[in-house]
This record gives structure tokens, sequence and C-alpha cells, in this order.
């Protein structure tokens, strides 16, 4: 983070035609961005949302309201532009990147990026959901796909997944993190009272069985993880490594932030929050890194796609900083309290 | 509104290839869009943002950190394009109209509407701040800008304002209809501790002076309101009898919402909140009238900012039930559950 930056971007900010800090997040946005890309005045070019799509094991415990197969044929969908992140993300000017990391079904399309580390996850109530190997090879092939993208001239990356079943991964490492498995536990994509209690009884299980070391985020990944979660917080390692601001989206992505912050702290930098989702645990988790959902749209989809409407505060954050006119130029009075 | 419209809007919303309900918010503008434009696949055209510009006899209290003076170079600066809200509706592709209709000098500008009603409230601690027919003849004000707008082919309008001292009249409004002044009052563009304390002893004396009848809109506009806050709750009025929906900006702008939702409690179905604005009693307004502001922005500059931020959540919405693909199109699995 370049200290110098975001002092100037501050000063610029306080020039403008509105009292100081005024612009609330906005303004955060642009020093963190001045920040994260040593330009006090930042300017956002391509935009991709990276989805990483995975199956669980651990729905065999009937923890999730959709089947199985609805993970291949939802990756179809975003290949053939019909899903929500599509839509979202073509309005928001963002380019779309899917990679199957652990989709248990042979998933084809010219558009697919295939780096299966496996066939989805094992079932993690009763044993690993996969081995630590498995578990660093696919935060490589995280790292490998944002690196693809940002060689090809990328500069800001978001978060996506799509993976039947993984809100019970992502709820079960806020759990071994420290937050009560209780309050952390949700109805995903629509689970009813019954499916609820199962679901909290299988974390427990879980956790219980495998034994996860919090201190070591890659035995909590590899235990009670999962492959599009490992995935994502290597986009997101990538990401800060390589200076990029990176969307969170919401509470699978924010489960990989929370691993990628417990590998490197100062990953935590390079993150822009989007939206707090109807999930419990998601404002638990944004709480602990400290990041601030500046969205809240009741939403509970994934895919990124509270990640693409931020897109677009974000962009706006930009054309403050770059397109309003100070004080001198207008010939506006100053506040005299200040 | 038509509820023939949401209930096929909420049906093709359900066809969609995603979880019931899980776009959340996005859901339910695309529902009240449906019921006001009568089109279950709403689609926008013309976006305005009408900025109503005024001032405030109250600021010889010493209750605003900007001089008054402020007012008309802001309105020059936004004729000239250089403010935040010319920034951010530039960027969501929409228009911006600017009109005179209380400022306390006189302002010249090829572009600014000149309906001035008076230069100015009169200092409301001391009497009214306007006659009954001053501010009858302000909302009308609005209601004929508005007009002139949606015969020009806008079909989705926000409120806006310029005005030193604002807060405190909105402030005032909002205890006259029932909220404790300690928990309303804020600090504006930014007073201190003591101008804190000031400003909620001048609307205690503005009211006890005044004794505005909280039964009666029109007298509580008059007597503790300001120009451009009737203004705005003309344009309101105006968008709900044409059947146009109407996005209402921060606190001043839901001074004015609650003003036009009490002179007729029908417009609220036309209103869309924004951003919820760091003034503490602005949440308690939108409160007050059921509205959820899906951005939390941290803001408090007004002039239609987070109104035009949340122009493309909107529009986002609108491209979601146009564009995306049904379970049957793409050939996803429904939910078991469901």
């Amino acid at each position: 983070i370049d200290q110098q930056a975001v002092e100037k971007a501050a000063q610029r900010l306080d020039m403008l035609t509105k009292p100081q800090g005024s612009l609330g997040v906005l303004e955060d946005i642009v020093k963190q961005l001045a920040g994260i890309t040593g330009n006090p005045i930042p300017r956002l070019g391509k935009k991709c949302v990276v989805i990483m799509a995975g199956d669980h094991g651990v729905v065999e415990e009937g923890v999730s309201a959709f089947p199985q197969e609805v993970t291949p044929q939802m990756v179809m969908n975003f290949l053939n532009g019909g899903a929500a992140i599509n839509v979202l993300s073509r309005h928001a000017g963002a380019d779309i990147v899917c990679c199957d990391i652990g989709v248990a079904s042979d998933v084809k399309h010219p558009s697919l990026i295939i780096k299966k580390v496996r066939y989805g996850t094992a079932n993690m109530a009763k044993g690993p959901a996969m081995s630590r190997e498995e578990a660093t090879r696919a935060i490589e092939v995280g790292i490998e796909v944002a690196e693809d993208k940002i060689k090809g001239g990328v500069n800001i990356l978001a978060t996506g997944e799509m993976g039947i079943g993984n809100t019970t991964p992502s709820s079960a490492i806020l759990t071994v993190f420290g937050c009560p498995v209780e309050k952390v536990v949700g109805r995903g994509t629509g689970i009813d009272d019954k499916g609820l209690a199962l679901k909290i009884k299988t974390i427990i299980k879980a956790i219980e069985v495998n034994d996860p070391d919090p201190s070591d985020p890659i035995d909590v990944l590899s235990k009670v993880g999962g492959l599009e979660i490992a995935g994502l917080a290597g986009v997101i390692l990538a990401a800060a490594a390589h200076r990029i601001p990176i969307v969170i989206d919401g509470f699978i992505s924010s489960a990989a932030a929370l691993v990628a912050s417990k590998i490197e702290p100062r990953s935590v930098q390079y993150m822009i929050a989007s939206h707090v989702s109807e999930e419990p645990g998601h404002k638990m988790m944004l709480e602990m890194m400290r990041l601030y959902p500046m969205l809240h749209m009741k939403m509970r989809l994934g895919e990124g796609t509270g990640a693409a409407l931020a897109f677009h505060i974000i962009d706006a954050a930009t054309h403050i900083q770059s397109e309003m006119a100070t004080f001198e130029s207008a010939g506006v009075s100053r506040s005299s309290s200040r």
C-alpha cells in the first residue's frame, strides 16, 4: 500500500466541492485504490469476475435444497450467458471467467477453464474434504487463473463461485475460526427448519471428526473447506501479490477471503467488500476482516452477483476523484469551521 | 399499482435460474416497477434528477458550517457540471435539472429554471419559515418542474437539493411528526458539538414559537420547512400521480417524501429509497415510510448523490428480469424443497 498516494488522494478529495468526508465510502474507496495502485487519481480499466466451480461430498447429508447436478448445469448457464452474474457483469462492463476446479462431473465448453483438482470433495462429515496437497493445489489453480487474467490486462478482479452445498463448508470454516455455529449457519439457497438443524449437526460432526487446526488455514481448508473456496483464496492472494483490487462477493467468497487473510493478513488491504448477504455468518466474517459492505441487497445467490453490482459504485468513486470541480476552480466558499 | 403486473413479474422472477427470492432487493424493485408501470418486464428509459435549491433564514442562528453564499455558488457548480451530482448522474446516464425555488440571491444561467417563490425562508426560530400560500406555491413549482420532465419523456425521477442549513428544517419536520429531537438531529455538513447543541435548541425553539399541526402537512412545511423541501414534495406527488417511479435521496429528500406521504399516503408506493445517510434521523424517516435503503455509503452530501448511485442498481434489476435465462431454457434442475 502506497501511503503517499493515499495522502495525495485524501488531499485532492478535500479540495473537491463538497464538505470534507461527505461522500463517505466513495472517498474510502478512492483512498484504498490510490494506495493499491499508487495513483492518487485511480482509474479502473478491465474488470473480471472469476467464478470457481466445485462440488461438495457433504451434500449426501442432505444439507442443500438443490441437487448436485445443478452445479454443472449452472456452469453451462454461465458459459451460455444466461445466469444472473452474466447479466450483472455485462451491465457493469466486466468480463467473466469460469473455472472447473472440482465439479463432480465432466463439463465441456470451449470457454470453460478446466483445472479440476478432483471430482468434488469427500463428505467432510465422515473425514477430510480433501488432502492437504489437493487444498494447496486448488489455491495454486486460483493463483494461475488470476495471474492469467492480470497478464491479459485486467486491473480489478471480483470473486464468484458455484457449488451446490457450499454454504456448509463456508459455515464450517467460520465456526473453526471462532464463531458459534448456531449464529453462523443460514438457509443457503432455501432449506427449511429441519434442513437447518441438520446442517448445524453436520457442521458440528465435521469439525469433531476432522479436528481442524484454526492456526493452520490450509488444514482448515482441506478438512472442512471446498475446492472453489480454496481456488478463490488463491485468486485473492494473487490479486494482492500483483497489487490489484479484489472485490469480495458474498458468504462463500468471504470464507475464501477469511482463509486468504489467515494465510497473508496484508491481503485484506486489497479487498473491497461488496454486499452483506442474508447468510447470518456473512456479517461476522466481514467484521473479522474489518471490511464494510456498502450494499444491503438481501441477496443470497453468490456467483459474484453482489461484487458485480459493487463495480458500479467503485467506478463512481473513481469518477468523483477525476471529474469533480475543486472549491477554487468552481469559486465555491469553504466551510467556516474547518 | 397494477397488482396483476406485480404477480406476473413475480412469476417470471421465479422461473429465472436462481433460487426463489435469492436476488432480494433486486427482485423487490422489479416487482415495484412492474406495479408502477403495468409492465411485468419493466424497462427504464430517460432518467432525471430534479434539484431544488433554496435558502433558509434559520442560518442566522448559526446552525450550519457553511455560509449562505454557498447555495448560489453550488447552483452554478451544478449548472457548470462540476459537482458530485453532475459526475454521478452522468455516469448513471441521468439528466439533471436545477430549479431556483428560493435561493436568497439572484442566480443567472441559461440552464437554470427560475421559479423563485421567495428569497429564502424567514428564520423559523422567530416565526413561520413562510406563509401557507408560499408553501402551497412551492409544492406547485415542484409539480410543474416534474411534469415538464415527464412530458419530455423522462420515466424515472430522482430527488436532489441544495440549501445551506437545510438539515435543520428537515430535522424539525421529523420532530413534529413524532421523533424525539435529540435522536433526530445530526451534524449536517460538519458542525461541532457546540453547533449541534445550538441546532437542537433552535429546532425546539422553532417548534415552540410556531406550534405546527402534525395533522396538517402544509402547516408543518410552511412553519418549519423549506422551499426546496416543499418543491421536492411536489416532485414526488407529481411522479406518483403520473405513475413514474421516484428515487428518494438522503435526509432532506426524505423529509420531503415524509411530507408527501402525509399529503397522499399512496405516494409511498412510487418511492424507491436509495441510501441511508449519516444523519441519524434519516433511518427513522425511512422506517416511518417503510422504505428500505439498499446503499449504506456513510454519505451526507445530498444533491441527489445517493439517488444517482441507486440508478445503477435499479437498472441492474430491470436487466435481471429481461435478460436472465429460465430454468427451462437453460436446462437447470429446480430446488427439491419448493
